[in-house]
């Protein structure tokens, strides 16, 4: 057994799951998924130094890594059912392996969630994971906002921001976005599928994220900022980190709305002019140079 | 535009395909996979001073990145639809993705597989491939040999290792199986598919990938090594960096085998005991005290 299977054997292998839709054990070159539905699929990287610092536990590593790439398959209106998780570091340790491995624990056991493959490297500390999730009554893209739609965010934005100023003054009280993102619950995304008109996963900052929704949807959007948007101040909404779901819908779905997503919070509405204003609680026009977070 | 979304749209984006299977252009939360069969799926990554020099070209970096988390899917039996590519590197610069596009884009001809999404960072050079294929009449597993079996490889050994070092010496004339893995083609593959009891990829060095077919399948093996199988010299069978088939199959499908791949070599059969014998040309028992290649 070379080092490799060793770490994958002892740590990876116990938080993989078979079943019926996962029917392979880890182990072979490929995993295979059984689903009859159409299949979403997203891939993200998390990097030292860039997505998270080098002092941080292996734990939230893991957690928070998957987690963000599970963010994507929610902002689709699916769920994220199963993940390879390609691990590349320096020095691979039992001690690492441990913690690590404890994270991706919590994490499918949180979201009922299957790690089914991947792969260990050496190099750079760079956790690369691929998510997937079964699609649910419709697909739902950035571009199919509709004029008229009201714009929402699934919880107020900044609680990402917040925890990272936690988690430097070395403060790792539960719950913290920034350590452990919180994503929808199954329930939630599929109840909340058939209304949505148009999704996005708020990690780059808000501004940013409705601003390839109305590009994509080749529309505009009037949005007010009132105190309830943001957690700190109203720099939150150009922060990134959120990991929280901005969507649009057609406003006779307010009380369903609120009724599934209680912490939702209505941000304004979509335009046909294809620009976005944005306003305080005062009324009074914001603008905001740099709109957000960019990882190159 | 941020520079992700800037080199994306320029370099990348015009490499994905859509259609029927992949019905998604790319820039949304995730990709969408429209097969009805089960689908195989594998991430590999390839890490600059590990799994290639720091000196690569760009092109070459693609082309072998893609090429070898490929080869994966047909060590299942299956055939390399699409995938997604998340790359890390340190300094994006257009020199850089026009070179590293090209590769994509004559990978994605030569094989007629996708690009359906991926990822960009910041970080140590490291190309995260997760490569998909649909089943095709079965998934052949490591663990499926049976006694008696024979086993083959589809090419010679050490190709790899020869294009590595011609590559050293600054020669560049292809075909290379180091800058471009040649693998199998989906003709060969899916008529190969309904004989073969097990298969693997020989990626980590002929014995050690051997020994991984006898210990899941819980058998073992007499293998002889005469001097076709090897490229340069016998010790070719313990280098990595293959990327042929390594499989086993009744013996009455022998003339098939050969029709089918034309270049493949016979090396032994399956036994009931959990040991391998290897002898070379002359008779005699070998030993080889470091079976293959570690990636950690």
């Amino acid at each position: 057994m070379n080092k490799e299977e060793y770490f994958l054997e002892k740590y990876l292998k116990p938080c993989a799951g078979v079943n019926k839709q996962f029917p392979l054990e880890i182990g072979d070159d490929c995993a295979v998924i059984t689903f009859s539905e159409d299949l979403l699929i997203s891939s993200d990287n998390s990097v030292v130094d860039v997505h998270f610092p080098n002092t941080f536990d292996p734990y939230f590593i893991a957690y928070r890594s998957v987690a963000i790439a599970a963010s994507d398959i929610i902002a689709m209106g699916a769920y994220p059912e199963g993940y390879l998780l390609n691990i590349t570091l320096p020095e691979p340790s039992d001690q690492w392996f441990k913690q690590f491995s404890n994270g991706i624990s919590d994490f499918n056991n949180d979201y009922g969630t299957n790690l089914i493959g991947g792969d260990l490297t050496k190099g750079q500390l760079n956790i690369s994971v691929t998510v997937f999730g079964k699609k649910f009554k419709n697909i739902i893209k950035r571009g199919g906002a509709e004029v008229d739609d009201e714009i929402y965010v699934s919880n107020a934005i900044g609680h990402g921001k917040q925890g990272y100023e936690l988690y430097k003054k070395q403060i790792f009280d539960l719950p913290n976005q920034y350590l452990k993102p919180k994503l929808l619950s199954k329930e939630a995304i599929k109840a909340l599928n058939p209304i949505l008109n148009s999704a996005i996963d708020v990690s780059d900052g808000l501004l940013l994220d409705l601003n390839r929704i109305c590009e994509q949807s080749q529309k505009g959007a009037v949005v007010s900022i009132n105190d309830h948007v943001f957690t700190n101040s109203i720099e939150d909404i150009v922060g990134g980190d959120d990991y929280v779901l901005l969507f649009t819908c057609p406003s006779k779905h307010n009380e369903l709305v609120k009724k599934i997503l209680p912490n939702s919070i209505k941000l304004g509405s979509i335009t046909q002019e294809k620009e976005i204003l944005v306003t305080d609680k005062t009324g009074k026009n914001i603008n905001f140079k740099n709109l957000g977070w960019d990882s190159l």
